[in-house]
């Protein structure tokens, strides 16, 4: 087992990587008589519940469930009231525990409520996507969409610890596993070249799910995320490098509609932009590219803007991006492989541009 | 204009009181250029929108619009909803703010909406009622209503600023006016022996809104629950005390459905329960539950529990109550009037026999 630790101004919790954890029931900071709320989705409940449950009432736990209907279009205020219904129902107070059994979406409806239900309740993340697992678990933000877009409701809000359990990921279809390569190779991208090195090596051991690697490239994933975290929890300023990618990714997921594109195949395609970006302002060489190019595709994961979708349809959506600051677009570029920035005055016909040389044209 | 500072932990943040402050531009915290969304509702944008509108305008501020429905029944999530929506409309970004403008329903809805929206905006209170005026605009809590519960759902979030503009009382029903100072009469209760005496000399001139008198009453509430807040932000201990009467109150509130008794006249009714069940305890005697009862009594507010609700259906109501732990009840009482403390083991027959006490046979 391998371990993390995030450290917070005020305290500090723990992540757990490894085979097996779901029935280990030492690495729970619970005890007998806690009072738990499972909130999962028929999908992973299918593999996983029944196991889960098991372990807790072996703690001693008293537990109860919430399924929410799987998907990101359930990612609402609607999936969040479904958990408070659950939770009044069962009587439960302020000294009940939210643990969150899913991907990333369960994670922050499930986040999101522990954060808002009696203003706040204990919360533990148990995340089974390779995307939960490398980066929305961790640093503690929740949130749900809006219908005019994306993660627009939520809150800062911490577990009180992370527990990955990488058998979950044999049961994840090859898709979601690649998605979430894509967060994987941001991490080299933005903070870590020789990360990137190690990934240019070993990225096909890990869209193979082979467990010593996989189990490696998370713990550094997480202790990435994690050290940027503890030295900026709520994102004034460096913790907005975890963003390469996203603010045109996002564009993508809600111009074709939540769930068309997974997210991390946004993200893939909006790194490429990001990346592209950075070459037209002389940051990046056409090398650079290449190689992040070749990188993602060795995952399987888009490096081109959607069918259709042209440069100016990402416009509306990226000027209502949470980075944008007094009407001016902020967005992530690289200075260099390994070495990200927040570029605040970037040009749009040049964000334009940099669109246009993802887009693949017939 | 009087002046109260809340101090917290990171910062601070100013309460001014004082007539007319609606209009004097200098009390805002605000500068040109900046967004603001004005979170009120129809019965108070016909009295004060305008004025507001105009000062804000006067300082140089890009001004949006939200009205609610009016009433405690409209504190819930499709309030929080219209909200998100009217800012995501506006292209609003995370350097909008928000002020609400209204009673304590507003506060309540617009504080919460401003705590998630994108994670954390800025949020000004101009509490128009006097119970938001002494009590709910101080002391950052915010929250909606869930149909299985009151406050179930909400945030500790700081505002910026409070601005309480006494002139506004004028327009506000008497019966309003009665509620708030059940929550005046409350902090004499639990934690101002002296305050208590002289609500007793002028309450007759507080029913009758004499300015001079409202502003120092005001005031001096406003530094009871600053000071008691900047010791206990979250509730862990002290701040409870705040809700001498609620646990009762919160239960006839959801009983008789949301909006039939105001949360004030609960609360009174509620406090005189905790009185009693403090005299059955041997705390109070006699005449200090007299004198509560009576200085409830001159401010018009009931001292009784609702016709026809039994005190075995308080229960069900009071065990879901936050403040709730491990299944144990836990109530505000007092040792003496002036003097508070919460109680955690109070045998629920002395609870029942308290609540009858407060029933009318006929
Ligand atoms: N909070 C953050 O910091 C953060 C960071 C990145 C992404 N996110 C959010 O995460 C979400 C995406 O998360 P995701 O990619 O995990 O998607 P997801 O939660 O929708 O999971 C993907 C699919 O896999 C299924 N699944 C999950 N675990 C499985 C398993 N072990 N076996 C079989 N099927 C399984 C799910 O039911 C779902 O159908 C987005 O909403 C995104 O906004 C949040
Ligand atoms: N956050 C806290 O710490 C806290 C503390 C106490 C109470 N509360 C909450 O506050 C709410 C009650 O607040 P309230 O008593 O202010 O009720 P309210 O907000 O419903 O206002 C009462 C009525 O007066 C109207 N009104 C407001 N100002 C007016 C004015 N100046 N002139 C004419 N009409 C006016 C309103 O439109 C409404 O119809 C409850 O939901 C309660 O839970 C919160
Ligand atoms: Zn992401
Ligand atoms: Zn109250």
């Amino acid at each position: 087992m391998l371990n993390v630790n995030v450290e917070l101004k005020e305290r500090f919790y723990p992540i757990h990587i490894g085979e097996g954890l779901l029935s280990n029931p030492n690495v729970y900071p619970l005890k007998a008589g806690d009072k738990i709320m499972v909130v999962t989705n028929p999908t992973v409940a299918k593999y996983y519940l029944t196991n889960l449950i098991a372990t807790l009432q072996q703690i001693g736990c008293i537990v109860e469930q919430v399924l929410l209907p799987d998907g990101e279009k359930y990612k609402t205020i609607e999936s969040l009231n479904l958990i408070f219904t659950a939770l009044l129902k069962a009587n439960y107070g302020r000294d009940a525990t939210i643990i969150a059994l899913g991907g990333g979406v369960i994670g922050d409806v499930a986040g999101f409520a522990a954060s808002t239900y009696q203003r706040g309740i204990r919360f533990i993340q148990i995340p089974t996507t390779l995307l939960a697992q490398v980066d929305s678990s961790v640093g503690g933000k929740t949130a749900v969409n809006h219908e005019l877009g994306k993660n627009m409701i939520g809150a800062f809000y911490q577990p009180c610890a992370v527990i990955i359990d990488t058998q979950t990921l044999k049961t994840l279809p090859k898709r979601e596993v690649n998605a979430g390569l894509a967060e994987v190779i941001k991490y080299g991208a933005i903070l870590d070249y020789s990360f990137f090195e190690w990934l240019e090596k070993h990225i096909d051991l890990l869209v193979a799910l082979d467990q010593k690697h996989l189990q490696q490239c998370i713990a550094h994933c997480c202790k990435i995320k994690a050290d940027v975290v503890a030295r900026d929890e709520t994102e004034k300023n460096e913790r907005a490098l975890l963003n390469l990618g996203h603010t045109f990714g996002h564009a993508i997921e809600t111009h074709l509609g939540y769930g068309n594109w997974l997210h991390g195949e946004a993200v893939a395609a909006g790194s490429m932009m990001a990346a592209v970006l950075s070459k037209i302002l002389g940051d990046l060489d056409d090398n650079d590219v290449a190689r992040l190019e070749k990188l993602l595709a060795r995952a399987n994961l888009p490096t081109y803007s959607p069918d259709g979708m042209q440069p100016e349809d990402y416009l509306p959506y990226m000027m209502r991006d949470k980075k944008v600051l007094s009407g001016q677009l902020r967005l992530i570029l690289l200075k260099s492989l390994g070495q990200a920035y927040i570029a605040t005055e970037t040009e749009l016909p040049l964000v334009l541009e940099a669109i246009r040389c993802c887009t693949q044209t017939d």
